[in-house]
């Protein structure tokens, strides 16, 4: 039931950035569930991983190896080596260990990455005799397959690709991702991955990662629950002509960073518009805070609010909610007399009340369609923030109470 | 489809306080929507009100003339002056100086309660024409009639009561309460009247509602949406013959403080346990905090995480996403080898893993139950909390995406 995600647009390959497919049977025979990706030796990589406090053995890996050397991403499906303690951990590495053999590199320079049910022990076998094959399978044309790579309870692939040229080189974005919710049905949820042929340094790399994902990975939400095994990188091979960005200023970093952005934008909203049950895509804005933290406050407020995503899927204007869930977000002092509500471009309360010129049939006309905004005014300064969440429907509950029976 | 929540049992009368019901006619003729209640002269009152920055007219003026004397509740359903602004509170004073003026007292000895739907302009006149009829039915015996006539789309009254003695005099204690959610589909939620005849000064009465509504209608949580009209009171109408109490000290304060809270719990846990769409009455036990509020932190984001309310009214063990939900709760530096979960008695979880003694088949038996407890074990202090919460079911969605269609 994915909102407005059509078929996969074209994936421009990344010079330096291959990737490799192959079926370990990890949940069933055939299903492609091993992606491998090697980065071109010189890349640069950047992560960002869950702040859950239980992830998992392999978010452990990744995160330690990330500021090393990295050649090799190694992802499997339907297992997501979480709660798995010591073994876990040892699982991971023993798996990278089996990867670094077969391509003759270091072992610290694979990093592991898993997604799938929660506390069952990684098939570390299965996994170990798929290696050859995903190897063997290596190019740059394979994004489209690795994006269906990943999936696990995901309806569709989800990449998004952009060029801009520098100095007459065409520099390429690419980004897949997966997940249908902060935490699937007794599954981990969210991996990004992103390639450039541009070069940058890794201090450079990883903040420009941060500051994306912090406008689209994490500004997503379905159910508001964190996974354990939640992680994005983004690999730079250094591959087209172009000196190395060594800051984050000039023209060169600009026009990344936008493509960066706007990749991270649109695999990340593919996660909302693919989210469990979705029949809606939602943008939450809140403008006029005093801190981009309450604004944050106030629109996970409304994401959140069950009651408010109920009325989402039942295309109910049901005005009193918002406000109800904005006056308990938290935010100190709130005037609430300052506030005014927008559902699309109908303003459904001014001044903390109903507004006078609002009526049902106007509400009800923005409530109909499947992608929504709801834009709050506090009216106490300059901050701004947005986020983009699902609403709660019959068939959320459906997945997710019936997963496992 | 209330867990666990039998008849009413006998609400034994607070000698000074007297309930009279009546019908306005609100939402649908003939069904009673007005609860008059008559403190006896000398009465001490105390309040506690919802903390939602949009909070409702009558909130405002209840909260503002509580400090005062108090000598009548005005209680309306079908209609929560929310959302209604500068109109809404002089409709609540107007209403308020109607019922002084028949009943021959002090204007603002008249506090008024609101619940129902959310936006909509006060009906005074309705309510107004019921205040005689409700006047002429005030009666001590009145209890169970009040319970339902505070109701709106609970499906069961709610009460308790206690007595106990003391120097040969026995004292009551009687409570009702109405709400089935935090905040209700489109309706605002919870209210909770308790009176004694216990003679008490007003501040030690203040105080012991605070603390009996910290530990009882403060813990209790459907959907995580606070409700723009939860009121809870506190009334003693020193008609008993003893002594005033005038501090939190002596034996029979602790006779009083106990029943107190026992009535508190047991009308606050009738909510929960009459929560929209609720299949389960769960409790959530977090021990060994570092300090109560991250013992609260823990326990809401298990008690509000829709994987695991998903999970409970499956009856699916997943104690993964119980773990997710600790993890993500923002503990710092939470050392996940120091955590044990149980589901009843059973360990699923031991030092941040699954329990080596743990069976699918134990877990199962657990969650067939309709009564779940949790209990988390953080092992990083003395503090404890304990929050009660529902299942998320078919039946809420559809309660609350359907509720205005």
């Amino acid at each position: 039931m994915a909102v407005g995600l059509g078929p996969l647009s074209t994936l421009h390959p990344v010079a330096g950035f291959e990737l490799g497919i192959a079926s370990a049977g990890i949940k069933r025979p055939g299903r492609k569930d091993v992606v491998v990706m090697r980065c071109a030796e010189g890349s640069t990589v950047a992560g960002v991983f869950t702040l859950n406090a239980f992830c998992a053995a392999p978010v452990i890996l990744a995160r330690k190896r990330v500021t090393g050397t990295v050649r090799y991403l190694l992802t499997n499906t339907g297992n997501a080596n979480a709660g798995t303690g010591e073994e876990g951990l040892k699982n991971a590495e023993r798996t990278c260990a089996a990867l670094a053999k077969l391509a003759g590199v270091d072992e610290a320079s694979v990093l592991p990455y898993s997604t799938g049910v929660i506390g069952e022990p990684l098939p570390v076998e299965k996994i170990e005799g798929a290696l050859q094959a995903a190897l063997d399978n290596l190019s740059e044309n394979n994004w489209a397959d690795a994006a269906a790579g990943i999936m696990t309870t995901d309806t569709q692939p989800k990449g998004a690709s952009r060029q801009f040229e520098h100095d007459g080189v065409t520099i390429t974005v690419t980004g897949i991702s997966k997940g249908a919710g902060m935490i699937k049905p007794n599954m981990a949820t969210m991996l990004g991955y992103i390639a450039t042929d541009a070069k940058v340094a890794q201090g450079v790399l990883q903040d420009l990662l941060r500051d994306a994902a912090n406008k689209s990975f994490n500004r997503i939400t379905i159910d508001g629950d964190t996974s354990t095994n939640d992680c994005c990188m983004l690999i730079a091979t250094g591959k087209a002509a172009l000196p190395e960005i060594t800051s984050a200023s000039g023209e060169l970093f600009a026009k990344l960073k936008e493509a960066v952005f706007a990749v991270s934008m649109e695999v990340a909203q593919a996660i909302v518009r693919d989210g469990e049950g979705a029949t809606k895509f939602v943008t939450v804005e809140v403008n006029g805070g005093a801190t981009h933290q309450e604004c944050l406050d106030v629109g996970y407020a409304v994401a959140h609010s069950p009651l408010i995503k109920t009325a989402l899927f039942a295309s109910d204007p049901n005005w009193g909610r918002i406000l109800a869930a904005v006056g308990r977000a938290g935010v100190p002092q709130l005037d609430v007399s300052l506030i005014d509500v927008y559902l699309g471009d109908v303003c459904i309360a001014s001044r903390g009340g109903r507004a006078a010129t609002y009526t049902e049939a106007q509400g009800a006309a923005v409530m109909a369609k499947e992608e929504i905004s709801i834009r709050i005014e506090l009216g106490r300064g300059n901050c701004s923030e947005t986020i983009w969440t699902t609403d709660l429907s019959h068939e959320y509950v459906k997945i997710n109470a019936e997963y496992r029976t």
